[in-house]
């Protein structure tokens, strides 16, 4: 029976000397949840001689991954390097070393989360991934055990805090992308190159690893059709608001017996549906249950503490079940064979923003489109348009309808004479 | 090494039947979940001749609960049975027979919880209760699991159904108190007498579970604060509506070094807050810990498919347990003393409503009370009183000041001539 747990930190940055600081703040209460000490023995890190401001002793940090690999006393490996490459390679010789791992690696578990979980069964080994998705919410936890039971249906989530920090600023502050997206940079919630998170890449790759895990699948990031903030037209934010609707780049993932459907992108959602109200960095995740029905799950989706907090929290269950010899056995979850959707079997409520000229007739030839395509209306708004005074802006928000329809009246209303272009336009939910 | 469960449900009513019903539903997942099959082996009713709409074989019901004890092949207890003293002892009798509990009953939980735990560690069985509060939300597992490794400091919630589907039909669709109570009977979101739900006992139980597992503490029910429905006037709505605020009873807990503060009462949100967007029968609830900072879950708060969900997640934990060889090891949970703050501690912003007659200088007297208090003040309205042409309401509302500065400026409120009552006050969120 062990007497003590040792950990292998692997990386030091932000989220590895969050995690350090955790669990030396919280080690008695720690000690008093477990009955045994857990520590960090060794700290893997490329630069011995950079300074470090942190209460582990100089001595546990090294430069050889194989010292604490080969190291029988240690017990578990965090992962906190980062890096798509350097992460995975990590990741499997740990497992292949028989040590259990705790990673916050949303890139490497979107990419090969599938793989790597049958290697931690082949080698009887927890790798358990809690902070690769949302910061500090357990959501990769409670779908696993808290909501075992049901059968998920669906989940729709703001799950990328810097994109979610930018609409909030465009719509409450008036700000504009641009400004938004400096703040943004200032307090530390957009990368150098923000691209991954602006163009919806991360988000992506996060729903790759929460659709997987909530519809029994292996889905695969081609698999997720991505629309990025760059989509989003001056005037958007307003007209969508004067129509009593909140702006946000979400997530989205359904299931039903026609198979999958994963997307992020802008969408419109009513400013009294609790998304709506997930602001600044925060996430919130939405899941759809046969049994529960809806259940939300909203906190910080990223931040070093956070972050931290779900590693400790994953490292907590890892310590348990090595302490009672249960490591390795995860619940075995049945797997659906992979199908995607059709465009004809995805329905949503759309709104079109479109540029007309300002003439007799207009809007009467656009609604016969809609209708010409079994569309019906839900909302119609025309306004003059800010640039030219000959032209007008009209706005639609159709009831639900299949994708397949929302191209094919994108399509139709592009090729019509008094459309001068089909300015934007998103899914609506809550219709 | 065990190649089957077999579960005692006793209990066959609304909740119990959706035990059962899930239970088949998602019988092939989970013996993919478990590796083994899970049955209901027997059922104690009360009736035997009662007919039943069910899938169960009518030998598995029986009166007799010694029966379902004394099978030694049955592993695992699920109590649905409600009621406080039948209910505790059935859990008492289940634990000392050496079985696991899988229990609904927050009552029973409230009451007698800390000692149950204790007897199901000496017992070396599991006693899960996560159906007892917040029905479908994974409540008590996340906070356990998911947070075990941050310290919270304060939760918030939207507890009971029926009094929020009460607020939200009143609030939204401008019906009166009893009309909303009706419309929430017939739908089945009170009970016939719903006492318990409306003066604020249902939640006050749920409180004390949550904020003894936050706090790893023995709260009781006695600490807490409670206010119910009736302390809410004609015309409190829309005041707080006008003002930009939404009325909900909230169950709220907070803990520092001065101790504890457990309350159930009307406060007010902001619109903009995320509780104010949980409406209907819908439950939330707001956690704050050191590292994580705000989360939020939200879901149905009862309804026999989410409770029967909770415990069927419960359920499938303990027979993970039984068959991983570790029931009944809790993580050991610290104590904390148990420990009351004082009035002079709490902080919080107050409204305050009051019919004053309309004469010179009553606002300045007011507002002169009010800073004898060094209370500060964030907003002021006076408008005439629907009442009498003589007289006026004055609604204040402070910034942040202590329970005791409240009581203190009420009592002198309710003694100074110009003031003809003191209609309602509330606690504020969000200032």
């Amino acid at each position: 029976m062990k007497n003590e747990i040792n950990i292998g930190l692997l990386g030091f940055g932000v989220v590895g000397s969050g995690v350090a600081k955790i669990l030396n703040d919280h080690r008695i209460d720690l000690q008093h949840k477990l009955g045994v000490p857990v520590s960090i023995k060794k700290v893997l890190i490329k630069d011995k001689s950079k300074k470090r401001d942190t209460i582990l002793d100089p001595e546990v940090f090294t430069t050889s991954l194989d010292e604490i690999l080969n190291d029988p006393t240690i017990d578990l490996i965090v992962e906190v390097m980062g890096g798509i490459t350097e992460g995975k390679e990590a990741i499997e010789l740990s497992l292949n070393a028989g040590k259990g791992v705790v990673t916050a690696n949303k890139d490497v578990m979107a990419e090969s989360g599938h793989d790597l979980l049958r290697l931690a069964d082949e080698n009887k080994c927890d790798l358990f991934y809690e902070a690769s998705v949302g910061g500090g919410i357990p959501l990769i936890r409670t779908m696993e055990d808290g909501l075992a039971s049901d059968r998920i249906t669906a989940l729709t989530g703001i799950i990328n805090g810097t994109t979610n920090f930018i609409l909030t600023k465009m719509k409450y502050e008036k700000m504009s992308y641009e400004d938004a997206l400096a703040e943004a940079t200032e307090l530390g919630f957009a990368e150098a190159d923000p691209s991954s998170d602006v163009d919806g890449i991360d988000a992506a790759r996060k729903m790759v690893i929460l659709a997987s895990l909530a519809f029994s699948m292996e889905v695969k990031l081609d698999d997720v059709f991505v629309r990025g903030m760059k989509d989003i037209k001056d005037g958007d934010l307003e007209l969508a608001a004067g129509l009593g609707y909140t702006v946000k780049m979400v997530g989205s993932a359904e299931m039903d017996e026609g198979g999958i459907a994963v997307s992020v992108e802008p969408v419109l959602f009513p400013d009294s549906h609790p998304l709506a109200t997930v602001n600044n960095e925060y996430n919130a995740v939405y899941i759809y249950g046969d049994a529960v029905g809806e259940t939300m799950f909203y906190g910080p989706g990223a931040g070093s503490l956070p972050t931290a907090t779900s590693i400790t929290a994953d490292v907590i269950a890892a310590c348990r079940n090595l302490l009672l010899g249960v490591n390795g056995k995860r619940l075995h979850a049945s797997q659906h064979e992979r199908k995607l959707k059709e465009d004809c079997d995805r329905f949503a409520s759309y709104f079109h923003r479109i540029l007309v000229k300002d003439k007799i007739g207009v809007l009467s030839n656009l609604a016969a489109i809609y209708s010409k395509h079994a569309v019906s209306l839900a909302s119609v708004v025309q306004h003059p348009s800010n640039d030219q005074v000959e032209n007008a802006e009209l706005v639609f928000i159709t009831h639900r309808m299949s994708r397949q329809q929302h191209l094919d009246v994108l399509q139709e209303l592009n090729n019509t004479p008094d459309v001068i272009s089909v300015l934007s336009h998103y899914r609506v939910e809550g219709e």
